[in-house]
């Protein structure tokens, strides 16, 4: 069994479990630094460690184009190329190939894209994307999926939602030569009945998890939440269930309280790397000129190696005098402010109180959050 | 005491000490990493405390201008503001005012120049210098020195030359509120008489130690090593000798050769933000496409958490992928491999063995370099 629910609350469709990986036992709910480029930006892996971290992400779109596939498996795979020797989740790419290669065509074949970086071009099928993944000895591949932006036509997305599922099928016939899971992506676009669809076929093929992708893709926020509250419970009971690229605070807690498992995204370190940092208090801009003399820890409720050791206005400074080690600080408290948010999330479940927790945890988090920023 | 010589090397100039300062001893000669704006650039103070920094270099001119001294004040001093605890020695800003200030104005009062970061206009005299480093709560403050440029009138040096004593005798006479040291700064370009005249006079104003100024403004590098060889053999033998902002490891080897004690550069963490690695083979330029492949560790010989957990590869990969983790983990390398050079160095002139170590050291050395870079 890869996957076991542990605790089901009782007042929310919110549960923890034990997601099994050839690289070790990840307790869920479970958020997922993203490190694109073989590397979580600005943060060395035992750093990552220290936090307390359970699984990191990889992209294989990213991956592929640089440093190429043929040089990760030159260094034994992306574990041991970037020293990281936990479990890690690759993304397909297909998110990549729709958000940021130039000129691309997408057949039932597979996608022919540009790359982003020199404009070579390039061919990626079903069976291509996992032998990639393969290549970086990812412990949870993602199926490659096409992912369509808002707003588009119902034919366009029917067309597209049963590509997808042509291509899930292909990649379940797909011999790895690592051991890991596969997990497939729900596309549908905002149209219920297509990610209907898209989820009872995908479950029928019995992947080892599934996703909920195609989400943020240029939709306004309330059709966000929308598409996450319809879409996460038509996932399997039983296998891990994937939330891709969301989101912030509020997002985790709105999509763990729908049955959501597994989260990653970028805001953390990108908001470290701009000067924002997440508190208990909120989300506080710590470029803004009432830190200057603010001599408090960014977030006195964390233990952080930044919230133990520095101040508000060094941090500032550091931001202002643009040095490096102010995106370094604060993308490792922000990390650690989701890691610690997940432990309590998850402690919460398993006491039957997820709904106070969330409710606690948003009416201190919105205090801050309406005067800062 | 406030310094006290350990042991001379029997077959150079060479020699070990103990420098006693307010927050703890130092063994010289060593290397002062470079913390310009209350930070080591891309290294918290943890990384430098597990790599055995001992003293750290912060410097009046930026920290006045930014974050401001008040600031710095309010916050419990520089260490505390930076939370490195270890002794400080500020730079006094007489070089930064000739190299980086725009307009400046300087008489026998002081300097008044233009910020170079938003134009302000600001004086700095030997009071206000030392008082501003008071303000910071250094260990080893540094006394106002004009700073000529290369090549200088020998008419126009010597008029520097008694600006700066005279400055230095004021500053012997501040009353600073904090403990700690004052070192004076031996200048005069390239003119022998006019150095040993400086020598002399800052000797008989006794102060805690002594620094070779005015070198590497301009002049070619066999200049640079002409002005060294003579010069720190006309400080006092029984205080600490420090050569201003030299510089590479054989700059570092030829001055401990002619009997200095204390270096600060900028080169290590600057050719480690820009992808290049001091080795004992050499210094090597990972962004060099030779290393793409090369899954060996940047220096085999060396212990630091780069070396002993990633590739050349990698480190390339991540300087291609302009991930700023190639840039703090090169920074971390390159301070490492210094701070270990000295206590090969401490430990040679233990043996009175320094010269055989330099040779040995400098033939490794040199090997890489030639084909490299």
């Amino acid at each position: 069994m890869a996957f076991k629910i542990v605790h089901k609350d009782k007042n929310s469709k919110a549960r923890t479990g034990l997601l099994y990986t050839n690289r070790g036992i990840i307790q869920t709910p479970v958020f997922m630094p993203v490190g694109t480029q073989a590397t979580v930006k600005a943060l060395p892996p035992n750093a990552l460690e220290e936090l307390g971290c359970q699984i990191i992400l990889g992209n294989a779109y990213h991956l592929y184009l640089r440093p190429g596939t043929k040089i990760i498996r030159a260094a034994g795979g992306l574990h041991n190329f970037m020293n990281w020797h936990g479990p890690i989740l690759t993304d397909s790419g297909g998110y990549q190939v729709f958000s940021l290669s130039l000129l691309r065509k997408v057949t039932d074949e597979g996608v022919k894209f540009q790359s982003h970086i020199d404009g070579s071009v390039h061919f990626i099928g079903p069976r291509e994307c996992l032998r990639i993944q393969d290549d970086l000895a990812s412990d949870i591949s993602m199926v490659l999926d096409e992912c369509v932006g808002y707003p588009s036509d119902y034919d366009e997305v029917k067309i597209s939602v049963r590509r997808t599922l042509n291509w899930a099928r292909l990649s379940r016939e797909f011999k790895k030569s690592n051991p890991g899971m596969v997990f497939a992506i729900v596309q549908g676009s905002t149209y219920k009945d297509l990610r209907q669809y898209c989820a009872e076929e995908l479950t029928n093929m019995s992947f080892d998890g599934y996703a909920v992708g195609g989400v943020s893709v240029g939709e306004p926020a309330e059709l966000i939440y929308e598409i996450i509250d319809y879409t996460v419970p038509l996932l399997p009971e039983n296998k891990p269930r994937y939330v891709m690229g969301m989101g912030t605070p509020e997002d985790i807690l709105e999509s763990v309280g729908h049955g959501a498992d597994m989260f990653d995204c970028i805001i953390p370190t990108r908001y470290g790397r701009t000067g924002s940092a997440f508190t208990s208090q909120g989300k506080l801009n710590l470029k803004n000129a009432k830190y200057t003399e603010d001599f408090s820890p960014v977030d006195a409720q964390c233990g952080c190696y930044l919230c133990r050791n520095f101040t508000r206005a060094y941090v500032r400074h550091l931001f202002y005098a643009n040095e490096m080690l102010g995106p370094q600080l604060l993308s490792l408290h922000n990390i650690a402010f989701y890691i610690n948010m997940m432990i309590g999330i998850r402690q919460a479940i398993a006491e039957d109180r997820f709904i106070s927790f969330r409710d606690d945890f948003l009416c201190g988090y919105s205090r801050a959050n309406a005067n800062d920023v």
